[in-house]
């Protein structure tokens, strides 16, 4: 990223219209108008599905290869939607051309922990009880739905079904404690995210719930048994240390797990691919990676 | 891995005649009688040289490609030669067509801290004094050689000399106060390491200077302006841990830093590409990986 490129970003997103801590019914319109600005690209198309009485948004290209990627959109687990997310799940359709299905899980405050876990669950049961096979999906999300992807495997552990053949999460919200160091020692670089903006999403989403509970935090969590598992972030970012935690506690539990920390980059920072570099970099090795895991394609 | 695989490699190592701990006079020709077992690939070829003063192999491709990568043998600063780990260089210049710099860095404990250090850091000034770019320069090391590969990058921005193009290690040995937790937590799965042959070499090693000193344990340093880093690692080390500070202090100090972690593989599990499928794998990344920060290759 060149710093024109950093300090256009940040600017974009220290005086962009979103507050991420503010009323949830003001913001959501906000963040789906931001996301749907732009149209998809021509080899996409999207249509509007269920899952085990899950609203879905799936996201295909015309040149379809197998497998399935799951995906979780962010938004503090209290704005987001399904249709905003499919830009982002556009960039891993088009590069591999894998099938994406984007979750319309419920969101706080209206429906607390566990209804966006339970969504999760069953879209990914209903995947199953289609005949999907584990082994042709790979997990996904960004922010709060990376959180959501990873304590989707462990309720899918927990209830005794199959992992899938991966996950990737783009900076994930994993621990709803907020006791990763880097709230404090990035908050000053941090253009997008703040400790109170979290502090209240994470109250409207645990409604009196225990915030360590390894299906809110799973950064927390002992993840035996969890698939191979990709996780980006950047390092201008209060929740850096999310990733940090879940990449220890993957190695300590022998999950093969790759790590990648993108230097001066902002939360989400892959949501960007028009405007820094990395994005495009970040965007093409989640790709291989979903590639590797779905189709045993050879490394570089 | 399968696990025929994993446990010929345990097995391999458990059973084998090397011994970490032991009298480094009865134990260097035993590492370098198995390190060169194997000749080199045909399209290689090595010379003696010189660098500042340091003994040096060189290790060279028929089809040479821009490029040093600088590397530092392991063997817990007692044991291992510059001519031991060609064989392991070997595999990223021919992938790779880059240059092989191998440095014989004195070896405790006829010659402790700071003397590998010293070596080290005159071996990179003299490629300089050369006229080899630092951009054209990917250093690199295993097990102790790792951390002494990272210590380099510390002595060199103290020095005020400049960067190299980026750095990769194989499980790094980078906290020579042992405070790793993996130490303990790993220690039954590993086949290779134990805290008591660390603890005999580490005590050769420093002789009496602080194991926390960031030249002798970067896990525990301020890495502000280290170029990019790949850490290699399994999960079945006790010196996984390393690893995972290493990466958790580079994220902090906003550096760009991939971290892959290989399940149920132990210590430098590249070295058996003969053995284990995810030596190739590691290695193909590895060299990647240079490619990438010397030449500017695409990603996947």
């Amino acid at each position: 990223m060149t710093r024109a490129q950093s300090e256009a970003l940040s600017r974009m997103l220290r005086e962009g219209p979103l507050d991420l801590g503010g009323e949830p019914a003001v913001q959501r319109p906000l963040l789906d108008g931001l996301l749907t600005a732009h149209p998809l690209p021509d080899d996409v198309r999207t249509s509007d599905g269920v899952l085990s009485g899950v609203p879905v948004v799936e996201v295909e290209h015309a040149d379809g290869a197998h497998g399935t990627v799951l995906f979780f959109h962010g938004g503090a687990y209290a704005i987001g939607s399904a249709r905003g997310a499919a830009g982002m799940l556009a960039e891993i359709v088009t590069r591999t051309g894998v099938r994406g299905i984007s979750v319309e899980y419920r969101l706080a405050p209206e429906h607390p922990y566990p209804a966006a876990v339970h969504d999760a669950l069953a879209a990914y049961r209903g995947l199953l009880d289609q005949g999907v096979a584990p082994g042709s999906i790979v997990v996904a999300g960004e922010s709060a739905g990376g959180g959501l992807a990873l304590a989707l495997l462990l309720a899918a552990r927990a209830a005794g079904l199959p992992q899938p053949a991966a996950a990737f999460v783009f900076s994930p919200w994993a621990d709803l404690t907020l006791s990763g160091s880097t709230l404090g020692s990035k908050a000053e670089q941090d253009p997008a995210l703040s400790s109170a903006a979290l502090r209240t999403r994470a109250a409207d989403y645990l409604a009196g719930s225990d915030p360590a509970d390894p299906l809110v935090s799973p950064a927390l969590a002992d993840l035996t048994g969890l698939p191979p598992l990709l996780l980006q972030c950047g390092s201008a970012e209060i929740l850096l240390a999310d990733a940090l935690r879940l990449a220890v506690r993957a190695a300590e539990a022998d999950i093969a797990v790759e790590l990648a920390v993108t230097p001066h980059a902002p939360h989400v920072f892959q949501g960007f691919p028009a405007v820094v570099d990395e994005a495009v970099v970040a965007l093409d090795d989640a790709a291989a990676f979903v590639s590797r895991h779905l189709h045993g394609a050879a490394r570089p």
